[in-house]
């Protein structure tokens, strides 16, 4: 019998017993299911992450990507009920985890060099990428439809992985944003399409300078949100060659940075 | 002239260039600040959290005191431009960080032990406090009031604390719904509220495991929320004594834990 590359989702949802007021009926709700995970290199623990259960290797493996980490691989152990993953990554230096995660520079982490400080180096994103607005705009109702999780419980993120072409390639959920788009992420290494220079990745919410971080590292040239961006995501998108569309909805794509890539009237 | 007892919120949006498509003029749109805090305790860097500026010394009293760590006070260097607190925790034991941190179980994070896994050590919430439903249903829409930043830049979480006459007592904005939840605790802990027995905190979006983790913490019987809770968000408050409201809106309140305190008919 073959092992299985990753974990199956078990259940991304499960059932709560709630009072429905001001009415008074109880009934039984969907709420998403979140479990903390360990992420191990070398039987050391380098994190843990509260994340909704399944595609743990694959979250694993975006991570540690995400995070300047080169792992060969990762695999969840024998005992399934233990919620961890063993990521092999022979280059890795704890050390550098330290730096990274306690920051020692005597200055703290000023606000003029904040990109510096906390940003993982990676390449400018170079790509010849072009996508038609109309389909950006079409994307998030694309993603929508293959998240059932948020449908029954309004709690999941997704992050999903498109064409040019706007074929939805893969979607994953997960109660943390960063963590669906680490799962997307880690499909993508395990099926040997990294660096996503053809592709488009698609968030469910707001954008934040992580999720920038992430697609700039994969080497993704087009992030789309259906929610607003913060100031440092404009700012890294700007500076890592990433075009950000944000506040996409209702037919509407809001450009942030690197417009180019986004043709109208094409 | 006295010292300030904390960094003013200097601009919790900014400015960003967008080329709004398909129509295609460029506008000039309003996004939340987002940059690096890093909190400090004796010299020695904790944590670094991406955070709106502004209140970095109740997010940071709030962040320790949520985290197990019992502080004396905090302060902010006197370099300004830094994005650093010194936290005043003389009991601190940093070897208790690196354990909550990495967490050293041989087992990993045991999903049937994921909540002594992941949580911090605190007495049950035991408090006689009852609040009418009318009352917690019109909390968000109050809060929503308070929040200027949510209306211009929609990426702004935000965490209030309410009297159970309905008196929004605090409101606190940022790009991160935890570093909410942080600022308006470490702001009672300033103000000598804590432990907050008599008082419901109020929050802008979903709930997860680590904002009833700091409710219950800080000694809170009542979290109210806009959006949906997770599954270990339910478990960690049916534990800890904390009532548990979400999905509060349109008139509705669904109460996941501890329904006696939610007065119907009153």
């Amino acid at each position: 019998m073959a092992v299985p590359r990753d974990r199956p989702p078990p259940q991304s949802t499960t059932t709560a017993r709630v009072l429905a007021l001001p009415d008074g009926g109880e009934i039984a709700d969907r709420v998403s299911v979140e479990e903390p995970l360990e992420i191990r290199i070398g039987g050391r623990p380098v994190s843990v992450t509260m994340r909704t259960p399944g595609n743990d290797v694959e979250l694993a493996l975006g991570f540690c990507l995400t995070e300047g980490i080169r792992p060969r691989g990762a695999r969840i152990p024998d005992d399934l009920a233990a919620n961890t993953v063993e990521v092999d990554a022979p280059a890795f230096d704890p050390a550098r985890l330290a730096r990274s995660f306690f920051t020692s520079s005597s200055c703290g982490v000023c606000g003029k060099g904040a990109l510096e400080a906390v940003s993982v180096e990676a390449p400018p994103v170079d790509s010849p990428l072009r996508v038609p607005v109309e389909r950006v705009a079409a994307m998030p109702a694309r993603l929508g439809l293959a998240q059932p999780g948020f449908s029954h419980t309004g709690g999941l993120h997704a992050t999903g992985i498109f064409r040019p072409d706007g074929t939805l390639v893969v979607a994953r959920e997960d109660v943390g944003r960063h963590n669906a788009m680490d799962k997307a992420i880690g499909w993508a290494f395990l099926e040997g399409l990294l660096p996503l220079s053809e592709t488009i990745l698609c968030v469910s919410g707001r954008v934040s300078f992580e999720l920038v971080q992430k697609a700039a590292v994969a080497g993704c040239p087009l992030l789309v949100a259906v929610g607003a961006p913060t100031s440092l995501a404009v700012e890294l998108a700007a500076d890592r060659g990433v075009t950000l569309c944000a506040f996409v909805r209702d037919g509407r794509v809001n450009v942030y940075s690197h417009p180019a890539r986004i043709l109208v009237g094409a």
